[in-house]
């Protein structure tokens, strides 16, 4: 029999409970021993809630308390998650989490010492929902040398991207549609602006890579100043705008970035739509990967955690060996790195397209019926600080995406 | 240091040669140790070739080392692939292997063993290439309950059925072309009449569901009969033909069958192209999730068997628990499994649809422009055995293919 503990009973926390619940018989089989859940910790009572049973308030019962092994860590955000984890560590317990907040900031450190006592911290869930991701890289991809991640790594990003292609709304639109249907949280800023996608590929670049990478170093740009007409502009060339995340290595180092990009149907996740994520990986002689699958969810997500518990649960005194160091990769200037750009710009293109040829050189310039008064073109690869600088040069630029084909 | 042999020094063997030399550090590194191959073994020699070195032609130098704790079987064929697996293991060597005819056939015994040492028997490759899905499905889907697996398993098949329909070729002039290219065998009948992905399916399926599927269970239909026109018919339809390897839990049990099935974008495979491989697996709390990549070829599929090194490396003397049993899964009598059927029919549709709606209802019926002295129609969901009786009931039946939407 092995005990476990769940901090905090939101929504990741219950859905744990209920898969623990749903799939008892076959989880205990692949476990090979009986997986109990004897506390759960939340501020909050529950009145009629069968989690009475097992509620508790203070995280000292559950601390104290050694027939505990394994402590599931779903309450979210920064503090008191850090010190609860790392107390649960040091007393000898493994812990499991879907906190990428947590896992980006103090990974390291928190990895470290289980390591020392022979334990496990995972996180499985803390990248790409129920898509198994960390576990494959940790112990599926070791042949390899990653030299490429691309993902869709943010559900409420890609459901409201979708939304704006099929329905054709604006971004406002598309995002309260997201809140209202529980896509989106009340205060969206952390899936719009990229930061979550941010620490995601945080995470999956250190783990495959080798090395830390430091979040606060990744370019990040969110979906906020997307519109209608961008989309337009995109489906016109056969493309869609996703919120990528990207880690890559250059013949001179490493880069990282979130940001918006035009992709076309070569691209396998052009076609992942919906809340639906999706982690393209490329290896030396894997060659190309693609993992797909629910990015989100309360059962997805719980379905990652369990996994994490079952794989604690086999291994309860054996450390997992995992490709994380603290060593810092030091990413290149994003200002270096080369991209295609799509550009909107106002007025005649017959007129303009002078203009914009004595900056960027010859570029492809095209319009769409039904938009006037503008036309868009694409430049060639370039660094981005030289694109910044023509585009100084030019008046009348209404958006400018970068493009991956 | 942990040595190891590779038994075959065939394609996928001198694969696994070239990733261990490729990616030497960061395979270590991985492994925690230095992995060194001491022996090569193989018939032939291969002079001027740095494997001379370790090139062995007698079995027993291997199998009587104590030093090498490690097998890597890539030789294919049951015999004597069979034989020396059984050895290595009973001498407590754990073995990686490619051979999917080996692990169908065999694999229920060959764990057993590997379970009862504390070794291990692992077989990455023998699904999928180097796409990670035996390590997801063992140790990353633990907390659900899977109830379907669907794939695109085998290349070869993939790769002539994409000629098919970009090139429009027939399937002689796609199958000869795919052999020059090296996709096919000059002897291609595992591949062309699905006996390969039959095999990959049943592993899979043992996987996942946890009990033994024999493959000569599952219904099996292989690509020969496809032809060009049939695939006009299903462009007409926004659809393509995919050779596709199933099973599904259906509320009176478990079916499994490999054959071609016409399937739409909403299906995830529609877009796996060429010789590319994608898994897609639905769990009880997951939901839907896709794993893609490269099914075949030297490297990816050495990519997989060298991962499969490094966690023997990691696990010398645990044996990784397996959701594998040797209690076997029933089947339910293909007959009984329902589907959608596509049938091409000589005539006239305006003539012929009376015939056809009293034997199966209303059906969607349609033409392509361009094939005349024949229509096309769709039937609702039947049972396999009432189709067939249907069937029976009509003259100038062309051609019939499942329909997947």
């Amino acid at each position: 029999m092995i005990k476990i503990a769940v901090l905090g009973y939101g929504t990741v926390g219950s859905g744990v409970v209920e898969v623990i619940e749903k799939n008892h018989d076959s989880i205990n089989k692949k476990a090979a021993d009986d997986i109990e859940i004897k506390y759960v910790l939340d501020l909050r009572d529950f009145p009629g809630d069968p989690v009475e049973k097992v509620l508790v308030h203070d995280y000292n019962v559950i601390l104290n308390d050694p027939e505990v092994s394994i402590v599931v860590e779903t309450m979210g955000g920064l503090h008191p998650a850090y010190e609860f984890t790392k107390q649960a560590l040091e007393a000898g317990k493994s812990v499991c989490t879907s906190n990428k907040e947590l896992v980006a900031e103090y990974g390291t450190e928190l990895v470290r010492i289980a390591e020392k006592k022979d334990i496990n911290y995972l996180f499985e869930a803390s990248c790409g929902g129920g898509i198994p991701i960390i576990r494959p890289l940790n112990s599926s991809l070791t042949a390899d040398e990653i030299d490429e991640i691309e993902g869709i790594l943010n559900g409420t990003t890609n459901y409201i991207l979708t939304k704006m292609a099929v329905d054709g709304l604006d971004f406002d639109e598309a995002l309260k549609e997201a809140q209202q249907n529980g896509y989106a949280e009340r205060n969206p800023e952390a899936d719009i602006e990229g930061y979550d996608a941010c620490r995601k590929i945080a995470i999956l670049s250190s783990l495959a890579y080798g090395a830390h990478i430091d979040y606060r170093d990744i370019y990040t740009e969110g979906i906020t100043k997307i519109t209608a007409t961008d989309i337009k502009y995109a489906q016109s060339l056969g493309a869609s705008i996703k919120l990528l995340a990207t880690s890559k290595k250059v013949h001179d180092g490493f880069y990282a970035m979130v940001s918006p990009v035009m992709i076309n149907a070569h691209n396998p996740l052009y076609s992942v739509q919906g809340v639906f994520n999706a982690i393209f990986i490329h290896g030396n002689v894997l060659g190309d990967a693609m993992f797909y699958g629910s990015g989100a969810g309360k059962l997805p997500t719980a379905s990652a955690v369990v996994a994490d518990v079952v794989d604690c649960a086999k291994h309860l005194h054996k450390h997992i060996i995992m490709n994380w160091s603290s060593r810092p990769l030091k990413l290149m200037d994003i200002e270096n790195v080369r991209n295609r750009f799509f550009v909107r710009m106002e007025g005649c293109m017959a007129q303009e397209i002078v203009r914009v040829n004595g900056v960027f050189g010859d570029v492809e310039s095209f319009s769409v019926p039904g938009i006037s008064g503008e036309f868009a073109f694409i430049t060639e690869k370039m660094p981005e600080h030289e694109f910044r600088d023509g585009i100084a040069q030019l008046k009348g630029i209404r958006s400018t995406i970068r493009v991956g084909f």
